[in-house]
């Protein structure tokens, strides 16, 4: 489908649809046991590797942990509270970073064949690739939710555990995990309270 | 709308909603001057803040800026590439990241009265507003497109410039900049390849 030949580019998302992305839209902490098939799966990365980022140079790398013994391996090295829902749920996907992303930039971003060589300095390859591999973090949240998924993310676990188990050998680290299915009302935390746009913004 | 008692919240979206959210979006480069509303940019917030994010620490601050005089503080800062976009564009919002976040905690995750404490640690402070307000950039620019609207998200610009021309005396920081318009095709690049499903993934 061509989005500029779309005659409603410019309309807004129907209610329901910004009910299911953002509104109602909640955290899950307990998942029927429903499986995601690895069609959705992939459907899921093919919507989350358009999200823009920085010289299209997409750093996030995704291990989706489905079968008992990767769980096993992964559920361990969670926070103790992250742990049951963790086993609970059909998938676990541990979103990572990938420090060596310049690599791929003479593909990714063929415009500009030196742009790889823009990222020869640490600390500035590291800022680049954990903003757009949170960026990417967050496409993955929506899209998930697009496709009529729930999701749980987490920031307890163990990085150095998962980076030592799930990415040995490379330069990729863990960002965040997230769980993946069909949750339950089960453990829902009340809505927490928001900003207030004027806490939160300003219009100059 | 409950979206519990939504009869498909498994259901994905559909095709037209998924091009405009995902396959047919575009980075813009040029924007008509076709105008964006406060009340548009109060809904664009008011989606962006139901993103979930650690604790519900939501770190990102907002500066939506629009009037000609605003606009003529921001565009010297900007990476010369940026410059004209910018100047064109009807909205350029900065997205910043609040080190303070902590002190909001008491209010925005009430299950967990202590939590303001586990921040005291600076570089982890730092670590978890910069995911956070990452991921919650990533929200707002998929609640833009879910508005309607079209987006143009760029890094380059002189952080250490635009944090004391929009930011003194406050911990808040640039993380990135956005102009949110109408786009227009001029300037539009091809669109760049995406790495694979299995250079970017794995199932385990």
């Amino acid at each position: 489908m061509a989005f500029d030949a779309l005659t409603d580019r410019d309309a807004p998302l129907n209610e329901a649809a910004l009910a299911q992305l953002f509104t109602e839209a909640r955290t899950r902490n307990a998942w029927t046991d429903r499986p995601v098939s690895e069609a959705l799966l992939r459907k899921l990365y093919d919507l989350t590797k358009f999200g823009p980022t920085a010289l299209n140079n997409t750093p996030a790398r995704f291990v989706f942990v489905t079968s008992p013994e990767a769980k096993a391996r992964l559920v361990p090295l969670m926070a103790e509270g992250n742990q049951a829902k963790t086993a609970q749920a059909p998938v676990t996907v541990i979103i990572g970073l990938d420090l060596d992303f310049p690599e791929h930039l003479p593909t990714l971003f063929p415009h500009m064949p030196g742009a790889k060589d823009w990222f020869a300095d640490e600390a500035m390859r590291h800022e680049s690739a954990f903003r757009n591999a949170s960026l990417q973090g967050g496409y993955m949240i929506l899209a998930a939710r697009a496709l009529g998924l729930d999701v749980g993310p987490m920031s307890g676990f163990d990085p150095a555990a998962v980076k030592a188990e799930f990415f040995p050998n490379s330069n990729v680290e863990p960002n965040f995990i997230m769980n993946i299915g069909y949750g339950t009302d089960e453990n829902l935390f009340p809505r927490s309270p928001r900003l207030s746009f004027e806490d939160a913004s300003q219009i100059l």
